[in-house]
């Protein structure tokens, strides 16, 4: 390597350093940080954050992204190495970030730190009236932080960018456009089929522990690696890397209800095997991670649903959920269960959405917090709007707060553009998924024997080892040829549940 | 607060942040670190300390502390004002650790996060050879460390100071002389007594999770407040915070016998309870921490022994015991139990020592130390020296590294001058009970009734919401009116053990 790729390898390690503190600190708070600990823990993050910030913009960063480049062009270096895709992805990130002033990035992290401690405790008493000040102060320092990119096409495109880089407002609105006609009809066609699915089996008294274990049986044979990673409980379930060696989940079990921790487990998993497939290559610096959440989203999603809630890994795996709850399931039917645990139905818990209605708990939540950040919705109107928008989507209506607006964590860390992303990594889920059938033909098969080694050999080949060397549009249109569409997803879908419901 | 001072604190607090930060990745480390991850983390902790080490040492930081000292006179602050006791502290600081580059710092970090993780592995295999070359590289910083102090009194004296400010390597000897012999001659006379002690009791089979539960009971009664902090498991139990509102202790419970979760969870609980008491008026700031490690060590050995091996205690505590192992404890008397717990004999694990026997242990560490800082003493023939000297101190041998030489943590994190300050925390310990003893007229009573409120307030009051506003010496004589004596501590023990043994 040349001096000056090591000298910029060398302050980009610094930055990843800081970037990876700030994910523990984040992960303490959620997994383990006692109450007592809220305020000093918002001091903790502002620091760390102001100084990976400025460490960031620092002009001695300029300078030697500009000397890396310079020594790598004289080198002849190849466009797609690692060092140059380092070089011109960082430059690009370091515009961005400049734009922004350490302080703030500071004060951002202070203040969703405690935004983030208070809905915990908002959600437990289900009051959004507790919570609705610090989500108030979200929407403000969101729409100062769009306007440090003024002039825009759409004040949310740089919130839609932050998470999605490249990604713009019109492309969403364009693909939520295109989706919600298809994704309504495919609903209404699953409504009118007559087809009654009793899913009672699911809500029957499931031991914590054993949900635990066959969880984490499932996603050791998926290919999480214990050793560079963990799992643990928390409020709501969450993926956090601090090096490709140390990969943290979480999950949350409810014992009367089989879904959310079986699934939850997986997505989760699906998440931390990106981040655990990060190649050598690009680690220890900001490429060495997720291309974004979107991308992120594909995998979680593809684990989950296209693998988890598929037809053959049941047909490997419902033996063996049987012999961890014989009392409960024994007399349950593998055909049976695969249509309980696939049952459409409008619900009010977005992460325990099947996979027909889900994308509407998306459509619902973008299109709230684009009403919040263009100032036509008032924070304090949003629990009504809410409840009326799942009464309009869904034709359900929450009765409390809790399984209402206060269900995800998101607003309160700030994540104001972050749930498109859910939405787009199953559009890309389904993309890839197509070109893995094509490149392992016997997939099924694989999966019916619980062998996963293949897959995610591929996705460590065609993405994981890639982090953010690419952008997700690039990426995408690198693996799979094509540009972002909905068509294999839709596809995906009709075919799933024409199957279930005979459609 | 004057512009000056408030500028100082910002300055003081972000540095107070970082130090936090460093102390939230080392515990988990030690609690939650999955193996993968020990590489990266050894970075993480190289970047938080180079940078909080550089801006210790700034320009600026000496500027402010000037400017906030000259605004302070200029208003006539008082010279034990918060504010006043802060600047002339952080002075002392400040000049001590500008003569330590950063790069050191970092560097110095990175290796010890290793060489901890090495050990944890080495105590496992028992296998002293496999840490030899981490624990060279330790003397070899450590070394380092004391040149940047030369010239110095002795190699050992700039290690001294790191962990107790103001203490000298004559001092410390002087001390351990005027002890030895009467600590020995102590040892002597019980052993002479004839009395023999069956503390078989103590090594029966005892449930863990009630182990756990039993020490949570006594530690919440002993005031350690759980919304302000939390216990885990760790290899080594320690105790470390990230503000005075989120204390960590660690235990480690051994199935087959009573004492090392018992007593390990009291003096954890000590050392927290000091953190949980920092005032208010010096919090985030890096004086708002305990004074030295033998302040602090006065304080978890005080809570250990003189309460938790006293009988007043355990007439409060015997039943409550026993009513959590009735089928072991049930035939044993109060008497019986005192006795076995205060059973003087040779043993091989420090933390598992009886009082008399204790400082015995510590000696032997630190005679060993300065031989190795000395270089007097080679690292491979270190656990040799340890055998043999146990021998000679306590005559018995251990038989494999794990029970010798690799039994602490100490060494591998880079503590080279820490063992010192458990014995001289034994001894400010008894001085400070004495004083307690003369303010509480009652305190037997009160512990015997498990009312522990009042001695909790005085060591508020006195030592704990100082912080480090005062170094080690001079609180012990504001406290005590005494420099450091071993007096008291010997009247102690010899009361104690002319008790048991009928001396």
């Amino acid at each position: 390597m040349g001096i000056k790729m090591e000298q910029l390898r060398t302050l980009l390690g610094e930055v990843y350093d800081l970037q990876a503190i700030n994910l523990i600190l984040g992960w303490d708070q959620q997994v383990n940080m006692p109450p007592g600990g809220a305020e000093a823990r918002s001091h903790h993050l502002a620091t760390v954050n102001r100084i990976s910030h400025q460490k960031f913009i620092s002009d001695e960063m300029g300078a030697a992204l500009q000397a890396a480049k310079g020594e790598l062009e004289t080198a002849g270096a190849e466009p797609d190495s690692n060092d140059m895709r380092i070089v011109i992805r960082m430059q690009e990130v370091y515009e961005k970030l400049r734009k922004v002033p350490s302080e703030w990035v500071a004060e951002f992290a202070r203040m969703t730190s405690l935004a983030q401690r208070n809905w915990e405790d908002a959600r437990e008493a289900s009051d959004f009236a507790m919570f609705q000040p610090h989500l108030e102060q979200v929407i403000k320092f969101r729409r100062q932080y769009a306007d440090f990119f003024a002039p825009y096409d759409h004040v949310y495109d740089p919130l839609l960018d932050y998470f999605e880089p490249g990604m713009k407002t019109a492309q969403v609105k364009a693909v939520f456009d295109e989706l919600r006609p298809q994704q309504v009809a495919l609903v209404r066609r699953i409504a009118d089929s007559g087809v009654q699915i009793d899913d009672s089996i699911l809500h029957k008294r499931y031991d914590e522990q054993k949900q635990w274990d066959f969880g984490v049986e499932v996603i050791k044979a998926f290919g999480f690696d214990f050793e560079r990673g963990r799992q643990d409980k928390s409020v709501h379930p969450f993926t956090t890397h601090f090096s490709q060696n140390d990969v943290r989940i979480t999950t949350r079990i409810n014992p009367n209800f089989l879904n959310p921790a079986l699934f939850g487990t997986m997505h989760e998993a699906g998440h931390a095997m990106y981040e655990q497939g990060i190649g050598e290559g690009i680690a220890r610096t900001p490429v060495g991670q997720g291309a974004s959440l979107g991308i992120h989203e594909s995998q979680s999603r593809m684990w989950e649903n296209l693998i988890g809630r598929g037809y053959p890994f049941w047909k490997a795996y419902y033996s063996r959920l049987q012999s961890f709850f014989p009392e409960i399931l024994s007399d349950t039917s593998l055909d049976d269960f695969y249509r309980a645990i696939n049952k459409v139905e409008p619900t009010l818990i977005r992460v325990e959405a099947d996979e027909a209605t889900y994308n509407l708990h998306i459509m619902l939540r973008v299109e709230l917090e684009l009403a919040l950040i263009e100032g036509t919705l008032a924070v304090g109107d949003l629990p009504e709007a809410w409840n009326r928008k799942m009464e309009e989507y869904l034709g359900i209506r929450p009765s409390n707060d809790a399984e209402g607006v206060l269900q995800d964590v998101h607003w309160a860390s700030g994540y104001l553009g972050y749930f498109s992303t859910y939405l787009l990594g199953n559009l890309m889920a389904s993309m890839l998924w197509e070109k893995m059938e094509q490149d392992i033909p016997n997939m099924d098969a694989l999966v019916e024997q619980a062998q996963f080694g293949d897959l995610l050999a591929w996705l460590r080949e065609n993405i994981h080892q890639h982090g953010a060397k690419y952008k997700p549009a690039e990426l995408i249109r690198r693996v799979t040829g094509k540009s972002l569409t909905a068509e294999p997803y839709v596809r995906y879908l009709t075919n799933k549940f024409s199957d279930i419901y005979s459609l």
